[in-house]
């Protein structure tokens, strides 16, 4: 099965941040390909990824990066393809940074941010993307937001079971 | 033509900024519907509007607020589609508090957010999504950048023919 | 007791926030109703749960809430009730995208916002408002007041008599 | 007819941004005092005016102030009423300072903040506390509400009618 | 020997940052009275502490307070003496919320405000405040100044005779 | 008459931010001497004149500074006097630069630091520090803050004669 | 005289500010290159010339961008010459998302930021690196330096003898 | 070998955050001298520092401080040559202090700042400096952008063949 969804990052330090893109595409079943390119490291290797990509197939790309972050932006400049940032946390600023540098783009060039630190938000965003055209998938986005409201409810109802003070004993 | 892009703000005065992402899709020939909708005055009706609009055949929505700026992520959560969010300068904050309110929306909900008051950015964004399973759309998408580094090139002509103080005295 | 005060909150993760207002609310004797309502993940529930409160002989709704912290607003949107917001402290901007999402609601529609995760404000608040026609509730505010005053002094007899140095020795 | 609320400011420069509270009780035919009041140059004033307030019949108080803005916060730890908040924009930070000086206070003493310089909802706000307990008012709360709704509705009609072009061109 | 330096905070959560603003005028020889005073939580004992600091011989007052902080700016209305305001961290917003609550006061009433939590630095400054009409003081402020640049030298001699590897393993 | 007052700032530029510091001392018949002197353009003009000021009898400096705002905090550095500084309102960031850089500074070296562009108020502390061992000038400063007190009555006066409504009308 | 400073540019928007870094290098007769070259709109001409500039003789290289600002970051990660980083101001978030953007490099590509807005400090900035082996410009840098201190001096003189509220009114 | 590189800070408590600085320096083979100079505590040893470097064949000054942190901005004052500085993080505004005084240099004289605690890029900066004239340095500085680059090849081969996953386990 061919990638659809390419989920890039500039250093494997912000791998356990973007897992949860990668979890959530395995979960609806999209095919996923993911590489370590550093827009500042191997600026070329970034340019002919992001340049081929929509030839390979790929239909939408997630890009992490953290501080200066120019990693999504970049990618973005350089496919024809809707490009996902995912503003990484850095030390300092907490991702502040991440979010400045990856949400304000110049008018031509979009990057569809999700919050800061939120991978699995950019993944369910490629599955919508991809589920625009297919009635299927769409489906299950329908029957994920079902399960999310149930899991909601279910707590709810514990709550009422328990009262507040009993809830809160038993939370991890 | 049935609108496939639907273009919603909270208020009037959103329009102005607003305007830079209907004229995108139209330049691309996307059909559009342009709504008012405002998720504090007119909560029911947002429902409404969220939840029938894939039924309708519309593929995307483009949503725009400023301060509080709810009405992005309150469609998001209703609608199975893709929801590009727009944050709108504020007068005090400058839309610090509209890109907060849209872009850190929780794991489950995901909003596709732009630069502040870079609406240009979301209508090109929907058009990017649409384009992921129209190749001709794709072609146009290309076609746009090229124009973009055109435009880019004949100012660098014309800075080399006039020197700086020239091209800076005839700027407008 | 028919319950006069709703304290809802998006996540069970927000109840160790919010325990601090139904604890004040219980010291005062005020009835309370605990629910978790998601803006994002239960937009329906919350939308019913909104409409009725009032009918139901809520007098006052607190909403906590974090990050893109919808709540609060949008169940203001849909109630006549006062409704006072709790900006629960996020992971990465400690509650400043909280805060803003909170309070910058715009003209027609506030929500009474209090402190970062100082959920006990909101739950004396709600005691406030109930006591404005309620003389005895009203008593009881003023001999909380009282109490708080005491504490402060008490501290500052225990510092006289220690000395500064002693004193931090005991703090815990 | 004895003024139910009480309506405060720091100094004669925050009248222009205050009059919306003013004119929202004044729609809701709730009777108002207005006063001018510095937490810093009248102090003792101030100090008086919050202490006597709930014993000349007022129920509810609302105090704008910028900058350091002490002002709702001295107020609310003098009086056992509810105190709503305004931030004041101010000159060099836009009223962010204004607002954590409001919105910021310690456990115990609430301040009921709304948007920074949104008046006309400390208006309303003081007016749905009073309607707590006035069914009458709680009805205008509604009817109110149904009236931004139907401007939403009548703005959405227009730019249906006049397509969105036109629409900007006859917008003030 | 009656104090000169009235030390005040609202909470005794700020005595460990508060501390070192006693030692440094206990270092300078600096008789000072520590007290325990919420402008919140006890108004009334505030107003009177304020008001009367002057007349029992106190020449420079220190206030510390987090949050909306408003303890040395409600001090600094209420007496003809320099307030020094010292910004105490605060939880969520590590105290730019307490530093623009004590240093953003109006017109008419400064607060001499010193850094985030440097309470150390507010002691000096009341000394520097005494020396100005104290000579035998002032030549301890530049004897103490003398010290401090020893301390530097000092910390540069050890430097140069272990490098830096040996230095960094050595540091505590 | 000796100046006891030495009132610098880093540019002419800083000039109509600083005359409110000049007008104060002079309203309070304080001599003092005016001078501009660049932390960064004349670094060795600044330490002379600042390791020379209490040797001609200044008692106080008040030094005004925008942007990076170094001025204050060295010449506290190399003076025993208390140094007042004054963040002066910058250009893109509005005076948080200059406010930081003046107010953050390390323990041993205080800076008395008043609110962004009030240079009023570092006159006004330059007065209370003076007046510490000035029975008569403590006594001005008393009716200085009588004065404030009247201005606020005078104004509530007028309020309530003309109401709300016609005080705006008359307002410049 | 073949360019020593590359002096590029994302927009020629950004020509206004960045002429400053232009006319400075013209100043101290260092020949410079002009272009505008668009990291997100001509990426690839940029990969070009960044590659290129070190072996066409170039020895710095100012590049200026507003928002995102990726552009000198970019060419930092395609040159082994040091570049300087200008953030230009950026319409609603002043310049702080393009000071983010470019100053918060990852290890091991640093870019050398000035001031937001400041282009005549990248000119000087250059101007000092290419001094650092030609004993003459350095000569030159130090009679800059000598120039702006007399600059102040003759201010200084001036204020003496008109008085500040004569120098007042002389201000243009 | 004389010293190149003039590696200062304001306190030893900078020296884990600088050390970066040094170590990068060393690595290429460039003689550095590392002191501790405080700008407020040292103040004329630091005059007496920066106003001899250049004669003493330094070519670089690498400055690092936090909070106030005016050492980069003072020295750079004070001296021809190139001044980088480094932000060092601040215990409660986490370097955006830091950042802001380093950078917000006026007009004339630039500091080249990097970013929050990043001295490695510092090193770097100053190697890229000392580039310009010396072509076997630019080549090791190639060199090392080589080794950037394979170290990130080198991540994505062992991602590609142990799966996320197992790569994400191996992760220390």
């Amino acid at each position: 099965m061919a990638p659809l969804v390419g989920i890039i990052m500039g250093s494997d330090s912000d791998l356990p941040t973007m897992q949860g893109a990668i979890a959530v595409c395995e979960e609806f079943g999209i095919a996923t390909e993911v590489a370590i390119i550093s827009a500042h490291r191997t600026p070329e290797r970034m340019v002919e990824y992001a340049k081929s990509a929509h030839q390979r197939g790929i239909k939408v790309i997630i890009a992490g990066a953290g501080g200066a972050a120019h990693l999504p932006g970049m990618v973005a400049s350089l496919t024809p393809l809707p490009v996902i940032g995912v503003p990484v946390p850095s030390r300092h600023l907490q991702g502040v940074d991440s979010l400045y540098s990856i949400v304000q783009m110049p008018a031509g060039i979009p990057v569809a941010t999700v919050a800061i630190g939120n991978a699995k938000n950019a993944g369910l965003l490629a599955v919508q993307i991809l589920a625009t055209h297919q009635a299927e998938l769409l489906n299950k986005v329908q029957q994920y937001r079902q399960t999310l409201s149930e899991s909601v409810m279910a707590k709810q109802e514990k709550l009422e079971e328990l009262g507040y003070e009993q809830y809160l004993k038993q939370m991890p």
